[in-house]
């Protein structure tokens, strides 16, 4: 599920779907749609940053910025998928994409 | 008109109302549209958490939360009302999400 | 799950769920997040309404304001739920909130 | 009021200020919006081509050319508003800025 | 560049490039991001479906459902880049998601 | 290129062209776009600050803000501007018109 990985985030995901099976359930939908399949799960977490790039969405960024390591990119892999980001929603990603940028700094692959 | 509700906020709600009669306008015709009528102010209030989730406007969704609260809005509602926004926008309103869980617990009624 | 009620919607819903269990799974999600709760249906789909035409998704629409009259609605509560899309995502949904009207003259409630 | 210059838009436009006054405060607010002030009339109407290939929003689109042109824009200024909205909205613009210049070859100053 | 196959997709798009390098130019830079790359070109045409899906640009569907058949994508890949389209989306994205799956229905792959 | 003007902005869009000419094309074709040209400089640049509210970009405010103050914009202009982007956008965008108020007030404009 899209989001920081700071503990704040951790628990209120648990609160929401302590509350409501609702988020459990969307939760493990979205899951089961970024694992491995006929596109392997790298290429999947890469086209999460591009639409986080494109729809705006920070937390999104580092959520998938850290999925798509995670699953084996390298460097200049997430650098083009914050390209198809940018060209396809505008300058307005671009506050996104530097964002997205310091969170490649962080992972040191720059 | 959505918004935190922060001294700031208010500040900068006269402040545009001074400079120009616009935004007193605006404001009007936003609140008369979210005062009782047909559809009773609770579930309008909700009507705008589930709005505000779906577009991702996190001082909007504190906005709302106040407003339903303060229109005897019972905890199971803002969750429902929050659920109608996710689903509705995908897990790229998940971060609003959480924030508005958030607001919940602010108010007490998680 | 939102959409037109032509034919076509429900022959391309059902060729979507035949090639992959996911679209019955979101589906479902779907139809039950919008059924009777803590909010009544018939306020949950007046949401549906306004996130539809905030949102400006025409079929959306179509979908939701059959909803809605399915639940009960009654005129001046589908035209409320339309304010408070155009309030809330200006007068670039007004297409949207023509198109809304457009159905609600259809479903012979104007 | 964006949309397109149909009968239908007429129609609908007055069928829902007929409905609910609503409608009729927030046309004339827009209109004073884009009305001369300390920004000529035909700089706003630019502006609001310029947001709408931005936003996607092909009614509006044919609104602001036609709102341009009658206050006086010049072949190159509408070009120019255009390149201004796919630069910021990226290439999922694009179908819309076609849309656009389809209507300035309409208008006859391509 | 996103839009549908059309003869007047093809003509519009140069007379925008006839009447302003601009186009031209952002043409190029769109095609370069989606040039075989450290991301091979199938995988960046299926996340530019994903993008067309999650914003709901029908036109960019039909160009990204032909681009990614061209690259040799195979019929589970863009059932999986129309999902995580949708569940970024959410329900708004369903109308799209459909018009995906009719395109695909085009091609003969489902 | 829109954004805030902190040391971090101009040190991470160095990093993005240093990694990748992608950015310093995407960056010198929107440069070119703002420029002086058929539609002067200074409503180019309030256009902007429009279609940043609209768009809810608080970063591109900060960016407009500033370039139509040095393109010798007065007061009322983006105060209209900001009126142009609330009307298009509605209610979702007041949070990000309060931010451009607070910005012309750091430019001492109010």
């Amino acid at each position: 599920m899209p989001g920081g990985q700071s503990d704040d985030r951790e628990r209120l995901n648990e609160l929401m779907a302590t509350h409501d099976p609702f988020f459990a359930e969307f939760g493990a939908l979205d899951e089961s749609t970024y694992a491995d399949g006929a596109i392997p799960k790298r290429y999947k977490e890469l086209t999460g940053l591009s639409i986080s790039v494109a729809t705006r969405c920070e937390e999104c960024v580092t959520y998938h910025v850290e999925g798509a390591m995670d699953a084996g990119a390298e460097t200049d892999e997430p650098i083009e998928a914050i390209k198809i980001g940018v060209i396809g929603g505008g300058s307005i990603t671009y506050p996104t994409a530097r964002f997205a940028f310091a969170r490649l700094e962080e992972h040191d692959v720059l």
